[in-house]
């Protein structure tokens, strides 16, 4: 059930300190080109904030001045962390929820929307890196690359959010349109390598990239594990 | 022959308005991350450069503070017209090539390359709306998603920088790292439909985006044939 054309949508994606642009910036490829849409780049103010690599990138608008979104796309990347108790960047994501027809988490954006309160119950998935920290957020886990329960969205690790940008893309517009953002992308992806999965990756590749994101998947679990210490004690 | 880990890399990527971001992000995503290296994002400027979909991007070093790079990324998108006859960034890709280990183009990123006289003679591609541009800046054009010829790496479009930015990983520190790289990014694409290439889209799909496409692909085309016009006539 697509939504008819007439009807403007407006889209927009959170971008913060120490993100990884490419969960947000991937999935803008498609959703920015939704036909009768705006997509807004959402912060909490203007400045320019700097990804995990160093890449700058502006928000158009601010949190305060957002309006009502159709979709909220909220990326990930280790500075994730430092908004887990973040109160203004939780109510917004939550408060956009309450009214959006989607949430779109990419990669460990899942976690945010999980320190918002909004994965009690739901089947989710983010980074595989951090697959083990959703059910302290009260979902359920998944490896499925991208996975749809109602009406939040999460794909797992940073380029999947390309995958699951053109589901989002389906489901406000058809598959016809869909396709024609693939033609136009050139998505029809041919990896060099078969290292883009735990699953296909080589042994010593997955345990080289494990090891080097133990440090940021153990501080993941342990700001989990205070989220559902509290949920578990309420009005502690 | 990749190059020894205590020899510092330095990789830069262009940045202009009206380009695809994605050609630009894409790639960024694993160049930035390669081991014992610094990436520049260039322009002539530090303001804010907006991409064809709005996207705000800033540079953090103008081109004269450039120093000689090993890697210079050249992205597409429709603004590169607006820099086919401007020196001031075809000196920049000019004399950052004459040092440069490689030159990456992807998606219409190689026209610039082509307008900067790096073609001749070169297997090379670019998006397929504009396989057909090639010639006209004396390329030889090929239907791969990643060429490579001697310094000259180009790929197709759009997300075709992803593949590409992998393959440049692997010949800058081997294939090792490169694959680090690809797990890191959970690149194990899934695309959601077949339409990713001209040969694989549903004919509609295919006509409705060569159409839309007509507009821009003539203007190529045009700016095409001044140049291999000026270079039938030397002294002209």
């Amino acid at each position: 059930m697509t939504i008819p054309l007439d009807v403007h949508l407006k889209l927009g994606g959170i971008i913060f300190p120490n993100m990884d642009q490419c969960d947000f910036t991937g999935p803008f490829e498609a959703l920015a080109r939704v036909p009768n849409s705006s997509f807004l780049t959402l912060w909490k103010d203007k400045n320019p904030v700097r990804d995990l690599a160093g890449m700058q990138l502006l928000a158009d608008t601010t949190f305060e001045e957002a309006p009502q979104l159709d979709v909220l796309l909220v990326p990930g990347g280790h500075g994730q962390e430092a908004l887990m108790h973040d109160e203004t960047v939780l109510s917004f994501i939550r408060s956009q929820a309450a009214g959006a027809r989607y949430v779109f988490s990419v990669c460990t954006g899942a976690l945010l929307c999980g320190a918002a309160g909004l994965l009690h119950g739901k089947r989710a998935t983010t980074h595989w890196t951090a697959l083990d920290v959703l059910p302290l957020y009260g979902a359920i886990p998944s490896r499925e690359r991208v996975v749809i329960d109602g009406q939040l969205i999460s794909a797992g690790g940073v380029t999947s959010g390309i995958d699951g940008s053109l589901i989002v893309v389906s489901l406000l517009r058809g598959e016809t349109v869909a396709q024609e953002l693939q033609l136009y992308m050139a998505y029809d992806p041919q990896p060099p390598f078969q290292s883009g999965s735990p699953e296909t990756a080589p042994a010593h590749i997955l345990a080289t990239v494990t090891e080097r994101a133990q440090a940021i998947t153990e501080r993941r679990m342990s700001t989990g594990r205070v989220y559902q210490d509290r949920m578990r004690m309420p009005g502690s």
